[in-house]
């Protein structure tokens, strides 16, 4: 068998932009939390029941990211929260230069947290720095234990890796521990929470996990 | 709620080189099939189900895409189909003149089907033809039968959709019926097959359409 390698040069001025979007929203207090994901592993699903749990505690905004459609920001709207809907024109990802723009269309400098659901992909947002404090990614159990080996960029660049639809574990071939070491072999310190936005199992520890971000971040 | 535009330009050159590459496997007699669907969805089991029920009719090869590892090519050989990886060096999607050098290191001038397993993302493959005579998207049920709405341009440059992993419908929100209605809203001729890799329900009507096309491109 072959292996061919395909290169690309990745524009990387990104970088220097998403640091100077981290440094203001250090200092407004405000954390911007990069949410990525495969099409349909759950995040508006997630996003939803975590505003639910942490509203009456925190001012929170979502921005949320597609190719095309409105139908993930209505969902947020619904919960309550300040939402805005970012069409990337055809574009896999976010950048720095384009969260910079959704975030002056969301006016969150009050907010003490922003979400931004990437677009769904687990390639290209990996790529590019969106200037957030923290990167959170969820695997869906549907999508198998194996992704760390093909999306490995992606892995590495989230502090936390959400395990969703774990409620659908009897139905599929998914070993949480073959999963959770593949993951911290290639990101050590990733920290990792089995959850089902569903039934609300492990949510409590993931909200914990963001709460004390949150007040880090403005420490 | 807010709506912003974030526009890009797409390059376009990469058609021309797909026409001419679609032109050379048409006096070939090769159909080159072109198979998208999101990370996860379950591209390399249908693929192993169906070149085992039609290897021997057809000379059958594969061209695994993928941003790192080899694991669905070495899935592949083991039915016994000519396999090569191709690396994209991180780029989310095979473009035409990639496609090229794959099947330059596939050598299968003599092969009746050449299967592209694209990369794991329903965006950028959408955007990039490849000189593929056929394109077909899998949509797994997990991912739910919103998606047409979501990633429309995926669904419009489809030949055909398998809605795969029905045998899991019992545990997931997912209307069949309506995800063939924005399907077929957006893309009135598309095929739409409703299959299971794991029990082969609905395998045969497929496999059914494809040797078809496969007879069509030689004729």
């Amino acid at each position: 068998m072959k292996i061919i390698e395909l290169k690309e040069t990745i524009t990387a001025s990104n970088d220097r932009d998403a640091q100077v979007l981290r440094d203001e929203l250090k200092r407004q207090g405000t954390l911007l939390v990069n949410l990525m994901a495969s099409p349909g592993a759950g995040k508006t699903t997630l996003l939803e029941r975590t505003i639910q749990d942490l509203k009456d505690r925190y001012s929170i905004a979502v921005m949320e990211a597609d190719v095309d459609s409105d139908v993930d920001a209505k969902r947020i709207e619904l919960m309550g929260a300040r939402a805005v809907q970012a069409h990337t024109g055809g574009m896999c990802h976010m950048d720095a230069g384009m969260t910079r723009r959704a975030l002056e269309e969301l006016d969150a400098k009050d907010a003490d947290l922003v979400i931004l659901e990437n677009v769904g992909n687990l390639i290209c947002p990996a790529e590019f720095d969106t200037g957030a404090g923290k990167n959170v990614m969820i695997l869906s159990v549907p999508e198998g234990d194996d992704k760390p080996l093909k999306y490995p960029l992606m892995f590495t660049t989230s502090d936390v890796l959400l395990i969703s639809k774990i409620d659908v574990l009897p139905y599929f071939d998914f070993a949480i521990e073959k999963c959770v070491e593949r993951a911290k072999k290639l990101n050590p310190s990733i920290e990792i929470f089995a959850v089902s936005s569903k039934t609300g199992e492990g949510m409590a520890a993931w909200e914990n996990w963001l709460s004390n971000a949150i007040d880090a971040w403005k420490a």
